[in-house]
């Protein structure tokens, strides 16, 4: 056997005894060597994880050795695993395994504790945009009337139940499971045992913490814990009743995941689609693709009104993608700095004044020198002053649309509510496409002929 | 006065009189507007601000207004502002102040008191891409004989002195102040007070801790933090001393930034660049322009070897750009993707094999569909069918091209230690420009004339 390859079993064996930190990822990526080099071993190492080990590996193993996986393992360990694990990573996994085996997901989830299946079923109904589909149902809570002993036996309870999840803070909840207030263990440690919560809300200055509903957007959330550095926030129903957490390890996933969308949608790939079967991805991207045919074929079209002109001067043709290339390129450097400062919130359409200033000063200086330094290239090529000055003219009116389209294509779509990091690359490439062969073309036929 | 303008007036005052969560991002925002409004209005708002919230929301205010407030505010009010939040904060505080004041950066510096002095001069010795840089110096550490009660009089005294810093664990160091463990406060308030530390260590089932250098890249710390769910890690020097800690809400802004940087380089534009003054934008864009014009200026010579061709049939310079656009679309799909995959872990250049399949698989499929859309188009427009056949055949080329090279260039230049992020794209469209233009002409001199 390979020594790589006894490697990933070490790690395995650590982990199952214990004897170093788990980690997930690493865990699934030794796993994933295994299967390649060989299933069945594969398969015997995965059986050897505990519960919540297995639970957590599962999540983080692709489509193929999960599916070998949730084949060979019985739905009764399945159940065991996703018990073992947080609600919404249960949550997760048994919709994964849903996709493919829907009848091995009831069966899976008839075969969990009452408590953990109606947990799983109630964050079932979030979409994956909700906040409600991040939230943990595991979260410690005592009640104003409550001791400091009393949080000492919930803490001791809640530490049996709930191994894997971690306390961050105690909430406090009135009789009908509304939250009040919350308090770090920190400050609760400050306090003698027969002191009550109340006490202790009320002598540090406790203030209502910041909660959100199931229902909210994912993405206003994320902002929430980034603008006021949280590490927890409640989820809270309508009438208030605090039913579940969210957590900073889902923010690190979710910040990662919006930005995969952002950088996917400027390229016209959808994160979605990436992740199915390769069939899926192609139909997404080959939509795509065919607006961009759509797109160009009008800047042909623009091409084709000057046939006459080219086949004149054919130097025209082989200097037509220098044209695109360069008003396309700057244009996407003004586009994605836009997109960026939209997506970061630093810019809003009402104060984009001074960003478009700023893009158009950035453009007219660059406008400038690349412009001369094509000329400078086109005159020593062709030795035609006249080529060049019209290379330069071009290049440079090009560059300001570019700047200026680069700029108002995002805000404008951010403002009618179309995601910039989506669509605007296509509506930039046909702007710039389109101009920039008319004005070289247009100049072209009125000097050079 | 613009009732706008008074309700960003009003939010200055609720945080001044503490009837809100103060977040500074928000409040950098609101004085912001009233700048652009009366930089008067601007600077008597921002000097009601205590000492910490000044000092959070100087590091949220962009240039222009810091620039305004660090020349009216007196050193003295800079170096307690300095004082006030965390160190590292303070250290970014006074970098920016030193970009432009260098002697005022000193004078602040030599005003604050000599401890956080020292932590100041001590974390500016690491650069931007090191953990140390993000270091807090403030901490909360007991020693292994400490007694629970010890801790408890730790914490006061932390409260008091450092008001700002969240406590997230306790470390525990040894006489000579090094790592020997971490304790979670919920574990602590389990024990009696005459406890000790160390025996709450060994009932609490304790690991060594997870710990960095001070010297360590932060993309690593980063990533540490992702896949071990941390909220905190303690960064300790070469003799295992601890000596700062590293917390979740610098994980969220180290996130973004690493993002904004592949973003940005996908674009040929620079993050650091971005934020300095218009000028040094502008000429760090012009040397990616640059790049893509010496790129693209090969691609035309190209097209300019087949000049009689085009000469004669000059509906090939019409479709020229057809065949470019899509390749590079396409390329840049498998490219985005590639990039992608790479900087979140999932692949590597060693097990890239599934990665290329599947990219081959898709461009295949797509390859087929988009070149038959495209010939079908060409022959309605120009009712040649050879010319439609040689579309058909260039476009399918030269998106197995686009996707080969999407996917291996980066693979390639992140083997070799290049950024693929940032050199990855230029490759790619010139790789497929050039194929592109040489296998249309080419075919068309062969088949056409």
């Amino acid at each position: 056997m390979k020594p790589k390859i006894q490697k990933h079993i070490n790690l395995i064996h650590a982990i199952h005894e214990q004897r170093n930190h788990f980690n997930p990822t690493t865990a699934a990526k030794s796993l994933v060597k295994l299967f390649d080099y060989d299933p069945g071993l594969f398969f015997s190492n995965l059986g050897k994880l505990n519960h919540q080990h297995l639970g957590e590996v599962l999540l983080e193993l692709p489509r193929e050795p999960l599916e070998v996986a949730i084949e060979r393992l019985t739905p009764h360990r399945l159940a065991r695993a996703a018990e073992a694990i947080e609600s919404d990573e249960a949550t997760d996994l048994l919709q994964r395994i849903r996709e493919h085996h829907p009848n091995l997901a009831e069966k899976i989830l008839s075969l969990m504790s009452a408590a953990d299946r109606r947990e799983v079923v109630e964050l079932s109904k979030y979409t994956d945009d909700q906040a409600g589909a991040y939230m943990e149902r595991e979260f410690l809570a005592a009640r104003p009337q409550d001791s400091v002993v009393d949080v000492k036996h919930l803490i001791r309870r809640f530490r049996q139940h709930e191994a894997s999840s971690p306390i961050i803070k105690l909430f406090v909840t009135d009789d009908e499971g509304r939250l009040v207030g919350s308090v770090h263990f920190t400050d609760l440690l400050l306090f003698e045992d027969d002191t009550t919560i109340e006490t202790v809300l009320e002598k540090t200055g406790h203030k209502r913490p910041l909660t959100i509903r199931p229902v909210s957007p994912i993405a206003e959330v994320v902002r929430l814990f980034e603008e006021y550095d949280l590490n927890i926030i409640a989820v809270v129903n309508k009438s208030g009743k605090l039913i579940g957490r969210i957590v900073y390890d889902d923010i690190y996933d979710m910040i990662r995941q919006m930005e995969t969308e952002q950088v996917y949608g400027l390229a016209g790939v959808d994160d979605e689609a990436e992740e199915g079967p390769f069939r899926q991805a192609a139909v997404q991207r080959l939509s795509w693709l065919l607006f961009n045919l759509a797109a160009i074929l009008i800047a042909s079209a623009v091409i084709d009104q000057f046939d006459q002109t080219i086949a004149s001067y054919v130097a025209l043709a082989a200097l037509l993608p220098v044209i695109a290339a360069l008003g396309g390129n700057a244009g996407m450097q003004a586009l994605t700095v836009t997109v960026r400062r939209l997506a970061l919130g630093e810019i809003e359409y009402s104060n984009a004044k001074n960003a478009l200033r700023r893009e158009a000063k950035i453009v007219l200086f660059n406008g400038t020198a690349i412009a001369a330094v094509a000329g400078l290239v086109v005159y020593v090529w062709f030795g035609d002053p006249m080529l060049s000055f019209i290379v330069v003219a071009a290049i440079f009116l090009n560059l300001l649309v570019a700047g200026v389209a680069g700029t108002l294509i995002p805000l404008g779509l951010h403002r009618v509510g179309i995601d910039p990091a989506v669509a605007s690359s296509i509506f930039l490439t046909t702007t710039t496409d389109i101009f920039g062969f008319f004005i070289f073309l247009l100049l072209a036929e009125m000097f050079l002929l």
